[in-house]
């Protein structure tokens, strides 16, 4: 790595606007750009929201462009009382603010061509703090606002999303690239492990990276019943950052083995489906605890119809028997909640719907306990032309998360099951 | 208004992660925390996002307790090298992190019901700063911390959001009521209308209210095929606000007939549920464009297995004759996509389960057309004791949209028929 690549310029995001500190709008913005100043090589220092009010809009600039070089303004610059983001940047530089002509006449045209008159309050939209220019806004009536300031520089951008992107993306992000270096993530999606396994596996890993300055460092995202291993390296261009990041990739395939299933915008249930599809085969899915939502998953995936003929949501009791085929006695014997019915499942959907796999879930979502189990016992079913099985599990959370985390579970039990047929172990 | 209700808490919220701040998980923990504060009377200063960096998460702490009296942090709580938060907390309070053997045998049973060892790593779930106490969690492993420090309080809650959820409202929120003004909203949830629909039918009463000073404020919020409108009145007590509100919900309420299905936390799944089991009727769907969602929205709700009986995803062509008996001349005359084969799917599924209602979907999610129709259709089949029929309806968006619009669609479409069926029309 070069000393280019230490130099990183930092940024941070602020939000104007009570409606999104008070949660009336989730912060979109802000994610969206984080995203974008990550793929620039920017490093974030902080994001903030702070409410409409010019001392508070004031304030937050300041400690912003005390701790960054770029401070990036979301939202303010419209035209009712509520939008002081103008006059927030001119108090924290001590500037006055100036009404520009130019901005003045091109108000007057916009407004002209919508037949209407420019409404008096509207006018606010054409001052700029001196030593500001604007930037144009090819998509709404509010001017963007590029502010060298305090040491560094403040781009204000309109709240409004599709408006906010054209202008970063036009305005402001020309501007960032080339000064850094470039970030490179490279995410490897794990499932049938908890989070604190994969962390164990990679321990030893994480430790030597952050020995050697944490560059490229390993981060543990866990959401869903899945944990998903983010490596960020950092360099001068994307090559450099990709060749850092290949034998920390490695070694960490190696450490979690099986227990990646794919890598970046893969999703399980994507992989199950081509992995099926790879092979010709044909699924249909019998479903009790997670009731269509597993069907629902995998029919997410554009094209599921080639290799998903369909799936029976066996909620009532009297339904595995009539419409999956599980025998009573198995039902009487072991009850719903068991691995004989899950494979009587499994079994009786492949065959009602001539597939090549079944796949069948029975379990607890709760609140209550059923047949004396607890809340959280999960079955999973796999038929197919080899034979059939059963794995159970115990997920913990409450309703929706053991849920969620079951489809999950079905998935990855199927995806295991493929892997070993397909190796013969 | 009395003085005290001048004299609002101020609180700021701090997220802690990187995963946020660049974007990769939207901060809606955040939009929840400012809705909740602000139905508290509590006023927030500042909202902030901060990186997995312990001096980074010491300098927020301290400024954000500068500015305000209360701070709530999520996330950051985890059991892996990149959750900081406790070590942030106690860097900014200058006070040592000391293992805490009550928390660390709640640990070992945690993980011993789970028929799991504790990961070494998952032992620092168990260490407070010295002068913090553990707030319960009763969702998930990692405790919250109360901690006084800097002349206020820092609450620090887990980043996953049922458990934040939880513990806010068992543990923080009762601290911080009855300081301030009370915000009272009230919901009214519609469905089968179009946003701008809604906002035409209620906009003398939103101009009135305008003209009154916007207390109470009506304000609608559309998301997955539902238009929310929230009325927000603002008082000395909860009494007084909403004795403001009473008559503009009567107003809003008769503006929109039938078109509002429920309030405040209502769900449309669970309204049609409740109606159904009001009425001691079963329910099946057949499941073609919505896959197994529309089974999968209604067994979200604990204890509809004594309504909903299953269903059928029939995705494959051949599944909707063999399964659901659709006959093949239906077929073959209108296609899969067509009033006919809805209906004759939701008699097919009624009669398949013995339930007293059917309620089928076909339609077209895209990316590309099917038999000719354009991505987006939907046809929707109910069949009961009085006969059966199909609505068709065109839904805006793409793939992961008209899925979900679908769904709703689908809900409010037998909703209708079932309040139609009551009433006699």
């Amino acid at each position: 790595m070069n000393e280019q690549a230490l130099h990183a310029v930092h940024a941070e995001v602020l939000a104007v606007g009570d409606e999104i500190l008070y949660g009336d709008i989730i912060n979109g913005n802000a994610a969206w750009l984080g995203n974008q100043l990550s793929e620039a090589g920017v490093r974030m220092t902080r994001s903030a929201v702070c409410p409409d009010d010019e001392p508070a809009i004031a304030a937050a600039v300041t400690e912003a462009l005390g701790r960054a070089h770029i401070l990036i303004l979301t939202g303010g610059l419209g035209p009712t009382q509520d939008d002081l983001t103008r006059e927030g940047l001119a108090r924290a530089a001590g500037a006055e603010l100036v009404r520009d002509p130019g901005l003045e006449s091109d108000l007057r045209r916009r407004f002209s061509e919508l037949n209407r008159n420019v409404p008096e309050r509207n006018y606010q939209q054409a001052d700029l703090p001196v030593g500001a220019t604007a930037l144009p806004n090819t998509r709404g009536t509010a001017p963007g606002v590029r502010f060298p300031m305090l040491g560094g520089v403040a781009y204000a951008l309109p709240g409004v999303p599709h408006e906010m992107y054209d202008m970063f993306t036009d305005s402001v992000l020309p501007e960032l690239v080339g000064h850094g270096s470039v970030i490179v993530h490279r995410i490897l999606r794990t499932a049938g492990m908890w989070e604190s396994a994969v962390a164990e596996a990679l321990a030893l890993q994480v430790e030597e990276l952050r020995g050697n300055g944490g560059n490229p460092a390993i981060a543990f995202l866990a959401s869903g019943g899945q944990t998903r291993v983010k490596i960020t390296a950092q360099g001068p261009d994307r090559a450099s950052a990709a060749t850092l990041i290949a034998p920390v990739e490695a070694a960490a395939l190696a450490a979690l083995g099986t227990g990646v299933y794919g890598r970046d915008n893969d999703t399980l249930e994507g992989v199950v489906l081509a992995t099926l599809r790879e092979r010709g085969a044909t699924l249909a899915v019998a479903e009790s605890l997670t009731g269509g939502l597993l069907a629902g998953r995998l029919t997410d995936v554009p094209g599921a119809s080639s290799v998903l003929l369909g799936g029976i949501v066996s909620y009532a009791t009297a339904a595995k028997e009539d419409l999956l085929g599980v025998p009573a006695e198995t039902l009487a014997a072991h009850g719903a909640v068991s691995d004989e019915t899950v494979i009587a499942m499994a079994e009786g959907v492949r065959d009602r719907f001539g597939a090549t796999m079944g796949l069948a879930t029975s379990g607890v979502a709760g609140p209550d306990l059923q047949e004396g189990k607890p809340v959280g016992t999960l079955h999973v079913g796999v038929a197919g032309p080899d034979g059939s099985f059963a794995r159970s599990l115990r997920l913990p959370g409450q309703r929706p998360q053991i849920r969620a985390s079951a489809v999950v579970s079905a998935l990855d039990v199927l995806r295991r099951a493929l892997i070993n047929a397909h190796t013969g172990s």
